[in-house]
Parts: structure tokens; sequence; C-alpha cells
């Protein structure tokens, strides 16, 4: 199928032809990377835009039975949901969060619901640009919710939240030092935290916890993008799907309010400028990662660390033989 | 002065050539540059090696009295003592750590030490280099123990670790809660934690301190290169210079272990290897830092921002321009 053909294919909204885009989107061979970088360029004067949420929570927060309730509760008021994943692990296990759809048993066999599993890349950097790509091909696609979903490790959650209109953080209920666990940096840039579980034994222990991370998110700076009880923590029972809609409408007033301000627009420029500057750094990067450059490398780290040549000079050398 | 000169004036410890070397090395000019590698270059052949500590602590837990009252102790005893900085604020500031010699005034003044304020620099990097850099012309000065300061910001912890032989973290007695201000990753790299201010009403709160931290370090995973009691935290006041001494011993003791051990020559080539590493990224980054490359590249992000190229393709059109 020719890029003209998949583009128009993909326009109307056929899943068939968006599964075929985001597998070219992560070859790793050339010719598909080319025809990758075309069939984006394309589609993207489609100018169809869904509210992309991305969604982090350490395993055992109960991500996969949000998504599967959340992501129903969104199709059965008539809106197309696609997931996506960002797993800097999947690398290094072979798997991928997502990659077992029976995870999401419901869902994925939703008509109005497309999931994809995170690629498998070597680089934290590889999988975002994928991921970043597959999002606006499912935006294209005319999907209304984006789902991107991450596993609270490293900077995966900055990853995930640089190509997010808002950011949901999924915590379950813990006893009282659990806000300990919990990086600022993940308080600081997520827009709600979700406190999952609140049913049965752990209602009151939800509850605790859902006041610990409101009071902790008083103490954080007021955002200038932000109406004035934003961030909010909520409690929400993926597995009796409840507080759900009150969690999404939460969302879309953000959503809006941000629309209305300009932030929603601001924001998403400040992040095609962020992956720019990455795309820029990567592709520097990129000339140390061919085999020749790598044995070079290799030889001349022996080499200074038996101090034969300082670090300063051995980079000057091998800089000088990357370019002549 | 020729190279060959200077190389033989700091080789018989002379103070004026070594501030020469230095200021050679902080230069940007491409000249100065030049000169300064073929200075580091003879310089390594001297082969000697002082004790390199990293001593880190935010403002106000006293540093700069115990950098005055350590260094003095330890010239005391027929040692020479060089004290570096690294400051990543010094490029905001206009100022930087160190700056203000008066505040060493008695150590500034001692024909065995030599003090010199951070250099003020843009990048982290820049500053890391030139550090760096300094502290081997300083070794081959015959100094047999060179202090590496910073202030806790940012990176520049992991950048003074990554030159020292022992990363000191000094800190203030404080209430309890006092714990969680301090990052995880530092408590990490820090061998041994100093309680200041162990005298007067501040005693009691810094035995406190001291058993908290000491709690607090015993949690830590254990790591190969470390005799079975270290990290550990102690006390010292600086102002009464107590203490002083014991630390000293300890920090002999840890660099012998590693010495008989094979840790430290092990950690010196990790460390070169790392640099060698960061050379060869800023060096390929360096290729951005021209006012043709940042015209080019704000000229690019305007157009991705206004949505009129994908991050991708931008990132292309400019690698594409940089190299032909």
């Amino acid at each position: 199928m020719d890029i003209e053909t998949l583009s128009e294919k993909i326009l109307t909204g056929d899943r068939r032809a968006l599964s075929r885009a985001i597998t070219l989107i992560e070859s790793s061979r050339a010719d598909h990377r080319d025809q990758a970088v075309q069939l984006i360029e394309r589609l993207k004067d489609a100018q169809r835009q869904a509210i992309r949420v991305g969604l982090s929570g350490t395993p055992g927060v109960g991500k996969s039975t949000f998504i599967e309730s959340f992501g129903k509760m969104l199709t059965g008021q008539g809106l197309r949901v696609a997931v996506l994943a960002v797993d800097p692990s999947s690398a290094r296990s072979g798997g991928s969060i997502l990659g077992d759809k029976t995870r999401m048993e419901e869902l994925s066999r939703d008509p109005n619901a497309f999931i994809r599993p995170s690629p498998a890349q070597s680089h934290l950097g590889g999988v975002a640009r994928r991921t970043r790509e597959a999002v606006t091909v499912c935006e294209a696609a005319g999907f209304d919710v984006v789902l991107i979903e991450t596993v609270g490790v490293g900077q995966s959650e900055t990853v995930v939240a640089e190509m997010s209109d808002l950011f949901i953080l999924l915590i379950a209920p813990a006893g009282g030092d659990e806000l300990q666990g919990v990086k600022r940096g993940i308080m600081e840039i997520a827009d709600i935290i979700l406190i999952n579980k609140a049913d049965g034994d752990l209602k009151p222990a939800a509850t605790r916890t859902c006041s610990d991370y409101a009071g902790a998110l008083r103490l954080l700076r007021k955002r200038p993008q932000d109406p004035a009880d934003f961030p909010k923590a909520m409690m929400v029972s993926a597995l009796e799907r409840d507080g759900l809609q009150k969690a999404w409408d939460e969302m879309t007033a953000l959503t809006n309010w941000r629309r209305e301000n300009g932030h929603f627009d601001a924001r998403r420029e400040a992040q095609a400028r962020y992956w720019f500057q990455q795309e820029v750094r990567q592709g520097l990067m990129a000339q140390l990662d061919t085999p020749e450059a790598r044995a070079r490398m290799q030889d001349f780290a022996e080499r200074v660390a038996a101090g034969d040549i300082t670090p300063t000079v051995a980079a000057q050398e091998l800089l000088q033989g990357l370019r002549g």
C-alpha cells in the first residue's frame, strides 16, 4: 500500500491501516522510517486533535483495570479511545506493558477502542519518538481520547508528560508514610492524582491517602496554566467503576479551561519545540551509534582508562575521526 | 611563557605558574585551549596523585568555616591543600562560590594552601571540564589534598563526585523531618556525612541528626568498594575545630582501604571513561553552539511550534544543514 492510500484510509478511521502505520513508525529500517516521516507529514494537515491523557502508576495500583473501566465508560459515551504505552523496561525484559491484551479484555474487543503495546526499543528516546508519532496518527484516525500509559520508572513520566495535554497519576491506598515514596518531580507534573481501589476494606485507607495527597498538592507552587483548584486528588474505584465519570468531568473541565485561556495550544507548542530539540540531540548522538564509532569509542576509552591519553584529547581525536 | 617552561615551574610547585595554568584552562580562546591541552598532556607524565575530596553542602551549613578549619589542620600537618569549586549558579549570578577569599581568610594566606574560585561559565559541562583539568594541574604541582567544593544544587554533586576519590556531605543539625530534605541520590554517593555545628546549643540537635543519618545510611545497599562500616555519619564542629582530625582519619582509612583493594584505581579509571564520554557528547553538541546554528534552531523551532513542520523533519533538515 502506498503512503497516499494508507493516509486516506487512516483518515477514514480504518483500524488495520492504523495498525500498519504504527508498525511502519516502529520499524528501524531506513526505508520504513522515510515512509513514516512522509505519512506523518501528510496526516498533519488533517489538523485533528484528541485529548492526550498521560497516565502513570507503579505496578499494583490497578492501572490495567482502570484503563479497562475508564476506556469502556468513554466508548459507552460514543467516544473513540486509543491506548498507547511508553515502557522503558520493554527493551530489557523483552516483553512490554500492554503486550498482553487480555489485561484489558473487554476494551480490546471494543470497536471504538484501539490498544497498542509499547514498541520494543533499546532507548527511551526511541520509544518516545515512536509513541509520539503514534499519538499523531491516532489523532488523524479520529480518536477523541489518546491514553498514554507508563510505569513510574526513571524518566518515563517526564517523557509521557511531554506528549500529553494532561497528566494523571494513579496511586494505591497506603499507610501514613506512603507520601515519601512518590517523587516530588512527579507530584509537580501531575494534574490529577487518582487514588484507586477506594472500595471495600481499602476505602478508609483510600480516604486517608487522598487527604494526604490533597494536602501535599496544596503545598506545591501554583501553576499559572491551572484553575485555582488544580492540581487535585480524587478517589476512584476502577473495580466498581466508581468515580470515573467525576474524574473524566474534571479532565474535560481542565482541558476546556486551558483551551479557553490559551494554555492548551501553548503547551502543545512548547512540547513541539521540546521534541524538535530532542530529535536534534538524538540525531547528533546517532553518529556514535555505528559499529565503527562504537569500536573507536571502546578503543579510546581503554587508552583513557589506562592513562595513556587524557579524556579531552581522546574526545578531540575521536570527533575528528567521525568528521573526516 | 611557553608551555614547557610553565609545565616545569608547575612541577616545582610554583603557585604563580599554577594560577597562570588555571587561567589558561579557563579561557575560551581557541589558542589558549590548545595550550591548555598541551600542558595537561605534558603534566600527566608526572603521575602525581592527590587525594581528591568532593565536598557538598547547601548554603548555611558552614562550608567555608569547615574548609578554613579543615584546611588549616591539614597544612599544620605539613600537607599541601588546594581548594577548587564547581558552582552551577556562577553563570547566572555573575559571582561565584569561593569568589571572595575573605570567606577563608586564614587559609587563603597560608603558603601551603591554594584557593581558586569556580570559573564563570554558561554550562555546568564547561565548569566541570575546567575544574577537572584544574585538579590534574594541582596534582602535578604536588598538592596532597584537593578539595572540590560545591553547593547542593541540581547535578553539581554528581559532577563533583565523578571527579573525586571520596565524597563528603556537610549537613547542619536540624529538626526531625530534616532527612526528607536530602535527596536520596546524594545519600547514595556520600562516603561520609559530616554533621557540622556540633557545638554549644546545637549539640543535642547535632547528635540526633547524626543518629538519624547513621540510621538512614544503614538502610542503603552496601557498596562493594567500601569497608563494612562505610558510608558513615559523624559530628564535627568547624567553629571549635572539633572532630576534624577524626574525620580526616576516616577519609585516609577509607582511601587506604580502597587503594589496597584496587577500588581506588578502578574508580579513577571509570571516571576517566566517564569524562571521555562526556567530552565526546559535549563535542557533538558544540556543533549547535554557533551563532548560525542557534539562528537556524530558533527558526525551525518557530515553524515546529506553528505546526508547519514536524519535529522529526525539522531536526533532519537542521542536521543536514550542519553537515553540508
